[in-house]
């Protein structure tokens, strides 16, 4: 047994805002070269970064849908690494293995107990492995269920995408462009909106930062929007209840503008929810760790539906990779303020 | 043929905040005592108000769900009335009839491409003919087409009811007790507080004007809502999102609050739609009239439901009757800033 020299993510500080150098630290430990008895030793190889990542980093006082972080744990989340000693009969060296609790760490060892949250990646199609954070994984699964089951899509509708170049958005608007709807997003730079257009097929995109929404929306949807994939919340939400259709559907996903405002007080406020009743509005919140547990059916149907487009070609997924594990936080910061392009994440090895 | 001196009360202009006397006014005039060629003069006994008659008090430009009223036009609803005079085959002299486009009139001449707005009303039950404006009629229907379908209601569960003394938000309690679910409502005064209580048997009520959402909903709704029926919108909704359980439903019937703010902008602004996601929550509007041509199996099922729980009897409605139609627009502005009492109809003949 020797020693490994190990970089981590260590979470410090609920942050105020935006997280900064105090809240995530790069902590420089040992860990030992064979794995623990009965588990395994992992080379992490990507870990993802996912917006809902700054809501775990609150007050553990305030209750939500996923457990907050403890400070001075190592950050951890959807993951890929590769087996570099084993002592579980299940797994080998030199297998490549998924978990939803990857540490953002150079050498990972996972004690007996742990070996539960691992799988083992097969990927007889050669994807890259990011997809499994991505397309493939849980932002895949967001998209697609909530798309099919809360958007009740048909042929011939408008959907307007809020976060339509993120590890969410892009996605919902391929499946919809393949049901045969109108494609329309908002996103956050020039170059996201000639890429949305030229490479994803999106029938029109608009830059944010360019237009309010409320004109945005006049301009380019005056047909009127029939289903709203929120990411955003805020004004956009606002403006996109003006522009529903009756009978209209709202995908509540995520509101990633609100997120690093810490003052509740400061949040926008929705002042026409009344169109909610005038129209006929349905608004449906989810949380897509439920689903893993509630429907199985539906993750089985993503995983081969969207592996099937995936492989057909034509179906093409963008993704951020953020290289070394040191450049985390930056790439957090990033995701937050809609600098990134694309489903995000870090490699810590290859 | 003679000519019958007849009070009528006319849309004269569109009201800003609370209709006034210059909005609604009482005209004399003077009505033939016949029938028209194939149509019915009509003696009106009861005329129903609702808030959302506020509603198509409008612009005309303004689109919404119901058309909105045409200055110098008798105001109009559900109502009940007397045929005193038919030159219609399917009607005869005696029959009480009811329609959605009563006047508010002592005599109203329908002409013969009116009739198809009129049905008889038989009555085998002899209920008070108020219900079938109220508990029998459009309120009533509302109450619970929603309730079921969209609050999809599960015996044990806790539901929260606001101007739950009204028209339909009584009613939503009285089926809630009836599934076995805890009711709980907010009202305007200590007198509809002890009559719900007393009378209606719902579990806790307060009054809206002596205690905050937030701590009322702490107070008295420790185990979560499980159902929100909203009749209000505005700082009840913003408390109600804190309050509910996840996999909550909000029934999103109307937003009596904010109808008589003029400037959308100084209308409340939710900061906390974000809950919707976190919770899992689904936020769901409609518009009743739509289910009367789309779900005409449900209507039947609530006529024959609702006639039968009052006909057994322990299922009571309290109903606030105008006496007189030149008391029209105080009525009216009683039921819009919640002094009213029950379902309110304005009483015209007897």
């Amino acid at each position: 047994m020797s020693l490994l020299e190990n970089n981590s993510v260590v979470y410090k500080e609920v942050p105020v805002g935006l997280p900064t150098e105090e809240n995530l630290e790069i902590v420089t430990s040992k860990v030992s070269s064979s794995a623990p008895e009965g588990g395994l030793l992992i080379q992490v190889l990507y870990v993802s970064l996912d917006p809902y990542l700054r809501g775990r980093m609150r007050d553990p006082s305030i209750k939500s849908y996923t457990p907050a972080f403890s400070t001075n744990e190592i950050l951890y989340n959807f993951g890929v690494g590769r087996v570099i000693d084993s002592s579980a009969p299940e797994f080998a060296k030199g297998d490549i293995v998924k978990s939803s609790i990857t540490q953002f760490t150079m050498y990972q060892a996972v004690p007996n107990e742990g070996l539960k949250f691992f799988n083992k990646v097969e990927n007889p199609n050669r994807f890259p492995l990011t997809y499994y954070l991505g397309v493939l994984g849980m932002p895949g699964l967001t998209a697609y269920y909530s798309f099919y089951k809360i958007g009740e899509p048909k042929k011939g509708e408008t959907i307007l995408i809020s976060a339509a170049s993120g590890a969410v958005g892009q996605l919902v608007g391929r499946l919809a462009k393949h049901e045969g709807l109108r494609v329309v997003g908002s996103v956050g730079s020039d170059e996201k909106v000639k890429y949305l257009k030229d490479e994803l097929k999106f029938d029109e995109v608009w830059n944010y930062k360019e237009i309010s929404p409320v004109e945005a929306i006049a301009k380019h949807i005056p047909e009127g929007i029939d289903i709203y994939f929120d990411n955003v919340g805020g004004e956009l939400l606002a403006a996109a209840l003006v522009g529903m259709n009756n009978y209209g559907r709202i995908i509540a996903c995520g509101q990633i503008s609100q997120y690093n405002i810490p003052n509740p007080e400061d949040r926008y406020g929705i002042k026409n929810t009344m169109l909610i009743v005038t129209k006929r509005l349905k608004v449906q919140g989810f949380i897509i760790l439920d689903i893993y547990d509630k429907d199985a059916e539906t993750v089985t149907e993503f995983e081969e539906a969207v592996s099937k487009l995936l492989k057909d070609g034509g179906f093409i997924y963008k993704e951020d990779v953020i290289d070394g594990i040191e450049n985390t936080l930056d790439g957090f910061i990033a995701l937050l303020t809609g600098k990134n392009f694309g489903k995000v994440s870090v490699k810590v090895s290859t």
